[in-house]
């Protein structure tokens, strides 16, 4: 036992409770405190969980707290993208190599088995508990009851998620730079059911119905259903806000989506009683006041479209243990260097999930991306160490940074941006220069 | 009397009681909350006000509620900038054209003037009234008084500044994009006392002591003071962190103004008793949420260098009440165009006025830029309608919106990094082809 320092996790969620693990497996005397009922014992809500893409970087941090193993067996991997064109022609896009994939993982199950083990380690949870104000200078949470009195504790991590109360806290302090950003579209989940036999579409793929303006995508659950979700805009000629009655949203579906639509025997009821949500990015800094610090989507919430929201939050965990090891668990001098070491690259994966909706809304669907796609492709293949394609750098690759892939796919983008001008390279390209185009970089 | 709807305004500062004015004015009835006491009952601070710059766009608001004359009675014009070198050498630049000047007055003199004339036409004023929420479905506000009960309205404005309450509780409903960000600098203010027979500087002046990375201001008083502010970094080698002690404090001012030091008798205490205060831009949309609108500071809070914070607020006054003229008083309708049409504009002086701090403490003392701005002044002479200088369209041209000075001042920007590349063009500059200059705007 290094310490027996008290550290208070506001947020039982994935990485508060990922966190904790981490924690008390250093010595800490760990308390997480949620603000909403304890999921395990709420009865499950008929199989259809939220879903959402586990890779390497979140699996790094879970094979570093000895969980990797038990997660992968309930998860789904999934090698590339199935896209849906209207008349219903599928294409398949290999996300990587062979042997390399994502993972659909169920959200409350993930949650449930960090959480477990985080009690297995001494960690002690409470729920309903919902911070109303940090102290900064005791390092004191108060909630909200009239009878409650505050808590001290030696640090306290804010990992309460993107309407954060910690943070909230921390925004009303001098010099807090703060932002919210709502894209224009919302989203809403359906469902394709099970087959008798198993899965109603290929299993083994991110499937996306590519839209231009807007799109649907399916995830693969364990009992054979699948989550799907529409990114689709608030407001405008085709929106959330014009699409209101049970037949316009049948009509809509059958032509948009017809043979996702008639998988989808609950398409009207849950159209119209799911809620519609939106899509943020927040950013903020600093994300450390006195022994105060922010983690996972309570410093840096992005939209969901690169799948990273998790896996960033989780590898802020790791991040954060491997400060702790190089600061000798000096909490203050951790904190600090956690936040300048990290702020750069969630930066930069919030601009990445902003640019990957654009991609698999619209350019999924265009011939011409998708040859860029393969040239990409080869190039890597011929040069894996030096071509690696911005997908599988953010995906695959998790001792790059996310700030690094962003500016190495500029740099890619650039020159593939030259490359695509070449005469005819649709029936050319394999005769392209790959050398000289790879030495380019 | 067209209306008898009544309309509540959060914040009893300058927007809102001259906001209180034109609503008034149209036949509404206008309730004003301000959380702090009644400035016109607390004893008066020694004369050392804060002074603020009112200019053209400002006026011109006061003019259409007929308090012009009487603000300009105990304004002090500034026709330009003198600008102080270490060696106390001093450099004068006007504004604009022999006529055109700004205006130093005092804050509370102004907001007191404003209240005056508000309670005159029947404004209900209420202090010490703090908004504690705000209740979107039934335009109605909640006090911080255990004991106050909810008042309804028909529609609510907040024009409570940068750190609003009704933006703050804005902020927590869905899809509202906000962000605050904070400089590296931030401020303290300072005195110069007036000399037995008068004005220690120069009165007609905003004083300037550029030094690259911060600087010193003073704006006068009609008690003939100056109101100095020292805007400096918060953090760094030469920062308020690392300038603490009277000695140190004393022998910084003797060493980079000299000229000031030996007028600041108060300098040492005022220095280490008066606030450190912080300087950010507050960006928010949307700024109405049903029947409740955010104007001035609230929706738009920019730093001070371009002078501008209060003539953009007295501008969104009177483009409100042109807005209401424009659309028979339906509030809603006049809300939803008052955002629209205003957004573009406070954005842009919201950067200008970034910019504009660069200009103030670093390029003001550049022989080339002084230059450049000599040329511009001779362009506007000769073409006096063509060319006008980004100073004087934001100063002194309020049928100029920002975001239209912003973006020919860009374009400005760009023909004058041409021009000064002219071979010799310190000494040829006069016989420059500026006809042709002014033909590529």
């Amino acid at each position: 036992m290094r310490s027996h320092k008290h550290i208070a996790i506001a947020g039982a969620g994935l990485v508060g409770s990922l966190l904790a693990i981490y924690l008390a497996k250093r010595g800490y005397r760990v308390s997480v405190f949620e603000r909403r009922t304890d999921m395990r014992k709420v009865t499950a809500d008929r199989g259809r969980s939220i879903n959402l893409a586990l890779s390497n970087r979140g699996l790094r941090a879970l094979e570093e707290v000895g969980l990797a193993d038990e997660i992968r067996r309930v998860a789904i991997p999934m090698h590339g993208r199935t896209m849906h064109s209207v008349s219903g022609n599928l294409s398949f896009q290999p996300y990587g190599k062979q042997g390399q994939f994502i993972n659909s993982i169920s959200r409350s199950n993930l949650n449930v088995v960090l959480m477990n083990k985080a009690e297995s380690l001494g960690v002690q949870f409470y729920f309903e508990k919902r911070v109303a104000s940090v102290d900064f200078e005791k390092t004191a949470l108060h909630f909200q009851s009239p009878d409650d009195t505050p808590m001290m504790f030696d640090a306290i991590i804010g990992a309460d998620g993107g309407f954060s109360a910690v943070r909230g806290a921390m925004q009303v302090t001098d010099r807090f730079n703060y932002s919210q950003h709502y894209i224009e579209h919302g989203y809403k989940e359906l469902t394709i059911p099970p087959a008798e036999d198993g899965f109603q579409l290929e299993k083994n793929s991110l499937h996306i119905w590519p839209r231009e303006s807007y799109m649907l995508i399916a995830l693969p659950n364990i009992d054979g259903s699948f989550t799907c979700t529409l990114f689709f805009p608030f407001e405008g000629k085709l929106s959330f806000d014009t699409l209101r009655t049970p037949d316009e949203v049948r009509s809509f579906f059958q032509q948009q989506f017809p043979d996702a639509c008639q998988l989808m025997p609950t398409l009207v009821d849950d159209f119209c009683n799911n809620p519609t949500a939106s899509l943020v990015t927040v950013k903020c800094f600093p994300w450390v006041k006195n022994k105060i610090l922010l983690m996972g989507d309570a410093a840096h919430a992005i939209v969901p479209f690169f799948g990273q929201g998790m896996n960033a939050g989780f590898e802020d965990c790791r991040v954060l243990n491997h400060l702790l090891d190089k600061n000798a668990d000096q909490l203050e001098n951790t904190f600090a260097a956690f936040q300048t070491e990290r702020k750069q690259h969630t930066d930069a994966i919030a601009q990445l999930a902003l640019d990957n909706f654009i991609e698999m809304r619209d350019l999924v669907g265009d011939e011409k991306f998708l040859l860029r796609k393969k040239i990409e492709a080869k190039l890597h293949e011929l040069y894996p160490e030096k071509w690696i394609p911005l997908y599988s750098m953010v995906t695959f690759y998790e001792d790059t940074g996310y700030a690094d892939a962003l500016s190495t796919g500029q740099r890619q983008k650039q020159i593939m941006d030259e490359v695509m001008q070449t005469p005819d390279i649709k029936t050319n390209w394999p005769s392209l220069d790959f050398e000289k185009i790879v030495s380019k970089l």
